[in-house]
């Protein structure tokens, strides 16, 4: 049996049909359900047949180029999109099989054929994980992905990514490179096989973005309860608000950068943003993974942060505008006089910490800890993995915007 | 000198002047200032000058029952106001100097006039402490207070507290009191020597909140950037959402329980709620103190997990419908084998948890970890720490709604 057959796996009283996709461990066979969910389920015990041999087909392998049939249009932009996996991934996988490492337009326009006729289109699969299961090595990956893209000429790139950590994906894109094109993330809620999926006007609305004039690193998902446009947020700035809805994303503490009109297709920015081709194209992918991030909840036991001790780097997420209880203070300062970076975030999520008002804010601040301005605390953890690896100065970095991830005071704190 | 006295500290080139507070610590001096917040000096290097003796009237202290010239109106209703201290306690307390256990109806009618005509009070200190310095004794102490107070006769209890950690306290005496009358927590954001101090509108709304139908826990705070009205919200499904804006407070995933309209002191309530008299008054204050909460990040140290082991009991911040990192599922499991209670939250906030669409969330049922519906992480940690020490079936009551803190799931997931 092979990845792209037809299998049924009986294991126990349990029952799986689907294609069968590469596993990354001996112990497990994988199966894209045809509800578009891949399970995994262990070998040992299972019972496998194949009853369809290969019936879909697969894109090239590793280096190897998956060759297109669908005529290049040269009065279109060529998007890449880049699939890392997530229920979107799962749109144009389940259909096409398309589980190696390139998949051609063929595939993606039998998948999501409205996408035909906006550009032409580079496929290509960087990983096939559920989000939660990211790590900064595929962040890298993706970097690099990307970036091989953008040199070899795409106009924008589309990331189709699970949503549970799209948000720090995408922060880690916005630090890594420099992009003069933009680079859209874009996942799904709701399956492709239910009524109410929205990876289709997703998908759309994500090419179109891309092919849009704003070279940041965008999350392009629903504005709305409806279908009738996506919000454009800055990949910095996003949060997941909610666990199952459409518009699960929102911009913290602003509107959103911009929106996709899926009746229009108009692509409109209604804040300042960098345009296509500011920059040279860039990266600097890497990344100290030696960092925490440690939210502070009254009750904590002190041995949390003893856990942390000896990192490059700590985020923490206090309460208010950037507080803990004041016994904890000794301990970051003891931490933070070892060599660990320390940055105060809030739990509030939107508003900027300020350690100058209270006493223990001021404790804190005298301890060595950063204050990590108005940036979300999933956020401050990606820049300090990247400042780490990257910054001479890593605590005025920290508090300087790289990527649209802090806003500086408006008058200086006095 | 004395708590009470006006005094000048000088220490190094910073000079501070204000009134002697208690310390708890004989290594500090504690000093009110002027502009209401609390200094703590180191005692070493500190010249102290007392220029003014115990120039505020201070309560009674301890036990001893302070006493008020206020007349008392029969017509009127009875309200309890307990201070733990916080930016709102600081109106009250660095004008009147009532840092001891009690305070008078005339030290409340001097620091806040508008209250006059609405209630008859009686004033008491469980603490005076910036809230992120909140534990779970200081919870219990508080319950107490509270229970003492209803069992003497109040008709409805303000309690006064640092917006950090209200949502922690509220939720904990949510758990703790079986309560026949309103509980209406409320702070301040600016202090009252700020011309956009919210101290005094909140604290009108408090007790007009105290005096309503409504014998739940709420939280009492601007509902909007105008002095119009104060929002309600329930204490289990409130969030602080801004580190500095006064309408930092909101209900998560749905709008607040009712509203005070400042202007015409009207109370309303937009959702059910429990009416006042509705049950009898009761404490079960137990609470289990060896419960942490985690919050899931990419790249989290599997250290931080096992750092956890042992404890009676883990909430878990987790993705989108409560995953984390495949790898570190074996240890959750290997934590729950050796008695540790998981519950599972989102990072969301907003929506319910669900382990049962996708594989990470299966494994993590498969491995014993209990749904914590939708909860708010915070809410579920406190909630864990008293069904550990008073629930006979702890999983079940952590999926059960008990004050108001989670809704059941409308359709029974199959």
């Amino acid at each position: 049996m092979n990845p792209g057959d037809r299998v049924r796996v009986e294991r126990g009283d349990s029952v799986y049909e689907g294609v069968l996709m590469p596993s990354t461990t001996a112990e497990e066979v994988v199966v894209k359900l045809d509800g578009g969910y891949n399970v995994g389920i262990d070998r040992e015990g299972s019972d496998v047949t194949v009853f369809e041999s290969d019936v879909y087909e697969v894109g090239g392998a590793g280096g190897e180029e998956a060759t297109s049939e669908v005529a290049f249009d040269e009065d279109l932009p060529t998007i890449a999109l880049i699939s890392t996996g997530g229920t979107i991934a799962s749109t144009v996988d389940y259909r096409t099989g398309a589980v190696t490492a390139q998949f051609t337009a063929e595939d993606v326009l039998r998948a999501v054929p409205d996408l035909a006729g906006r550009a032409n289109y580079r496929g290509r699969v960087v990983a096939n994980i559920l989000s939660e299961n990211m790590t900064p090595d595929v962040w890298r990956e993706l970097a690099e992905a990307v970036y091989e893209e953008i040199e070899a000429g795409a106009d924008g790139v589309v990331v189709m990514h699970g949503t549970d950590t799209m948000q720090y994906t995408a922060s880690a894109l916005a630090f890594v490179l420099d992009t003069p094109v933009p680079i859209v993330f874009t996942g799904s809620q709701r399956s492709a096989d239910r009524p109410s999926s929205d990876n289709v006007m997703n998908a759309v609305c994500s090419v179109e973005a891309a092919k849009a004039d704003c070279a940041e690193v965008l999350v392009c998902m629903h504005a709305t309860e409806s279908d009738d446009r996506c919000a454009l947020h800055r990949g910095t700035r996003v949060r997941k608000n909610h666990t199952s809805r459409r518009d699960a994303f929102e911009t913290v503490g602003n509107e959103p950068l911009g929106h996709v009109d899926y009746g229009t297709e108009a692509v409109t920015f209604d804040r300042e943003y960098a345009p296509r081709g500011g920059v040279e194209l860039a990266i600097a992918p890497d990344l100290e993974t030696e960092v925490e991030l440690l939210k502070f909840t009254p009750g904590m036991d002190e041995a949390l942060l003893d856990c942390c001790a000896g990192k490059a780097g700590l985020v923490i997420e206090g309460t208010g505008l950037g507080h803990v209880h004041t016994d904890l203070i000794p301990e970051i300062e003891s931490m933070i006089d070892d060599g660990t970076v320390v940055v105060m975030t809030s739990g509030c999520l939107a508003g900027r910490v300020c350690d100058r008002v209270y006493d223990t804010g001021r404790d804190l601040i005298a301890a060595g800890v950063v204050e990590g301005e108005d940036m979300l605390p999933g956020t401050a953890k990606v820049k300090l993995m990247w400042a780490l690896a990257n910054a001479e100065a890593v605590e005025e970095t920290m508090r300087t915007p790289i990527a649209g991830e802090l806003t500086e005071r408006s008058v200086p704190w006095t």
